[in-house]
């Protein structure tokens, strides 16, 4: 996808302007329509609040077309979907469910659809396929003018990751989040380098899924953030270190196996936008750790 | 098994201390026969003591006969052992082998047996099932002499175990480790009451095995050891504390998941009869562990 | 003192029983000889438990009494005291005194008489001197009935403390908290051995006192608590560990100065009967503390 | 003092080069004589080189009268000295002696002299008051020639300070350390805010003195570094948090006092260019610390 800057975007004439912002809300070039008499904006914030206040302000009838506009989860081709929805959707491991998971969001979908009479919509980017159907399952039980909201903020946080992806500017839309970590060598006081780290989500069931691996630079940190760049999915991780090896190297530990092999470090993510920096604490024989800032 | 007292024992006469003793030297009460005319015995270490130097004085054939009487490991009818080697052997999961684990095993007894001519021996309390294959691997590149000594050592800490559970006595032989827990909530300044544990091997290769389950008392602490009275197999393990239920619980957190959930403390055991104190100092957002005393 | 044990108290006769309690609260003897009909009691519980029902019972004039019957804090000469009263005071540190804190007691003991037309009484075995003054000072501000009450709540906490040491049984008086620690050698998985320890008292102003020195055992403790057997009085302490000369003993270390040297842990006490367990995690670059179980 | 840039002094006229750089080696302005040849200068690192080099080719004549024209410690008014030696000595604490301890410098500077034949040196700004006395004394045991070459190392580290503080440049020579810190709330998961802090330097006899108080800041750090911009002098320090009221404020701790007030942190300082970053991971019942990175 093509990105292009505020600016050029506050000059572009009407046709440019729509091309670039007409599939943030799905099915609805109307919305970029709209604000194009409100250039120019002064900041993306600015844009973005006027996208929504367009929806807002548009009628019953073309919010539920918006509504209506959007794909259901899981159960589409990937190629029948709009780009920015198969990469969505994709993204969120929907394109790698099995049969039964399939059939579980089908029966969903369904229920949901027979239940409101619209699609269920959620931000897919802010989560993992255990907390999707959780959510599923709870917005199930709401009633009808509750999940009209609800599709309404989902679509807006759509939107929001859609803008940031497309528009630069020298203000951001606080629509990332980050995770981080740090190992430190207590016992030699000293940044614990070299160490390999493994980043692994934890489904409610089935195996865990490697996302990333990385190792600890000079200064005990991973030369990128392990996330970073986008929202970090609501569900539950496991960074594993291989500590085990790090002591070996370092020539201290005899015993075998070292008390300290590979240290399981899991914890929950409720906070997409949230910095979730992890830190990891260790000696040959203890390790510490927390949520840092 | 009948258990015996050291003084009864000390009373008895040849045929009643033959029997008692008789197999805790694998098909050879010989052993017994011989420090049957040591009696008394002023303590459990003494009787144990002098088994030693009856198999250690006993010659070289009679050694090699007590050698080839044991048998090879995993790869008999359980029913065909002495009771003690099946319950030992059946002990570290060798009737669970799959069908290549189980040719394993009998690809390097065949090795073994070529290369030094007599049956691989390992007293299988002290180690889990990868362990045992770690040291069959490493004792296939030894010597011969090494290997009749390294036998010999083994029945030794069989017979030591095979002793302990027999005979009681004031003293004890040292064959026992431990493993235990305890939870302090320091978010509290408390010990953290009713938390889930679950103790589970972790295996080289395939799923954990869950050893134990237990909860934590009104001091943080279980009730009894997660294990006791008996060598802890070497191995790695992982402690799996339900700390998120125990924050929920105490009606404090809120995020949806909470940063911590079921909280994996995984280490290694090197010395079986260690006495490994593992506690856990637990915030809703941090947590230490480390081998205490 | 000499002690009695519930049973030959509750065998003796009137002149015996009232000789071994007539003390217990001060200057009313007839509290003993109250109670004495109601012999024998079940336990040291029902004993102490009878002898606040017979003040309670006693009448307003009585009480009235019992509560002029005690002296005023610190401004006595200790050997115009009762035996109880004069090791009481002179525990908290009453008799160490500069002139400028007499004279704030002498102003506190005036002003509380002229307002309330009783002595200020307290149970001093639980109070450092800064934990009395403030006491002082807050009670000062309370009407005439709380205080009436007040003092009884804390004459009967003297009895409690004044019977625990005069009777034995097999049940105890709740009276008693302490004090310990416990120093691991995270760095080295062992307990840390042969530590020197000091336990200070921390005034709110002017130097540290120091209460006990200690060292760490084989286990890491100390061979018996650091407070036991009496109150932990209401104050700032300091435990204060030779953490620099422990890794200098191991060889491990080489800067000079240490980064640490003497460890300083300083914690407060509100509870004089509870108990407080501080254990310190230590390496040569890290320490971690906690109020422990 | 003015500073001037790299870039002037490469392109000043003699005498300005040399009424910058005289005063660097101590009454030598010979040495800024002989680098004023060599310009320009790529970096204040070549720079620093050649005027080693200039006082190591300088011969023995002019070296002993470089050593010699250095004062002695602590022993002359400041203003009979270089206004460069008056700040260092005084930065120091060398101008706060009492009389007892002045006579112990003058003791050691008779001594040392009367042995070497040349002043003391040393740089103290690399130095607490300890310090410097323990190097005195440890120094006193050497044989002339390494009191010779450590007097000149100690020169160099001088100059090397002195030139940092008149020169700007794109590079920075390493003389400076840092001291910093960062406070979390392990039981909120979040950075403990408006937390107090103060910087003491404990001596080894005698009060502690406060060097700095500041107030943690919305990530927990302070604003500045507790020490930057200069070496941190060998000795030991001590950190005070104030993280009884930090929990006060936050409405969850009662015990009065609370278990935790102020936590007193004390370490040493062996590196003054080294980086000391000592943070503080905080619950109300617990604390942890270690030299970070």
């Amino acid at each position: 996808m093509n990105q292009i800057s505020l600016e050029s975007l506050n000059a572009a004439d009407r046709g440019s302007f729509i091309a670039a912002l007409g599939e943030v809300m799905e099915h609805a070039p109307w919305v970029a329509e709209v604000v194009y008499a409100a250039r120019p904006f002064a900041s993306l914030a600015a844009l973005y609040r006027a996208m929504i206040d367009a929806v807002l302000k548009g009628g019953d009838a073309r919010k539920l077309a918006l509504i209506n506009g959007h794909p259901e989860l899981a159960v589409k081709a990937l190629d029948s979907l709009t780009a920015d929805s198969a990469a969505e959707q994709g993204g969120a491991g929907l394109d790698r469910l099995t049969p039964e998971e399939l059939a579980a969001f089908q029966r969903l979908n369904e229920a949901y659809r027979s239940k409101f009479g619209i699609p269920f919509i959620i931000c897919v980017r802010r989560h993992g396929r255990d907390s999707i159907l959780r959510n599923f399952r709870q917005r199930l039980e709401n009633d009808a003018a509750t999940e009209r909201d609800a599709a309404l903020a989902e679509i807006f946080r759509i939107a929001a990751l859609r803008l940031d992806l497309r528009v630069t500017a020298p203000d951001r839309l606080k629509v990332h989040g980050s995770l981080s970590t740090h190992v430190l060598d207590t016992s030699g006081g000293c940044p614990a380098t070299d160490i390999a780290i493994e980043l692994c989500e934890i489904p409610a069931s089935g195996a865990a899924r490697i996302l990333a691996r990385m190792t600890t630079n000079a200064d005990g940190r991973t030369d990128q953030p392990l996330i970073a760049g986008r929202p970090v999915p609501i569900g539950s991780y496991e960074l594993r270190f291989a500590v085990g090896d790090y002591f070996k190297r370092r020539g201290g530990v005899v015993s075998d196996p070292p008390f300290l092999g590979v240290v399981p470090v899991r914890f929950g993510v409720s906070e997409p936008e949230g910095h979730y920096h992890v830190p990891l604490l260790i000696t040959p024989w203890s390790y510490a750790t927390y949520r840092g800032s």
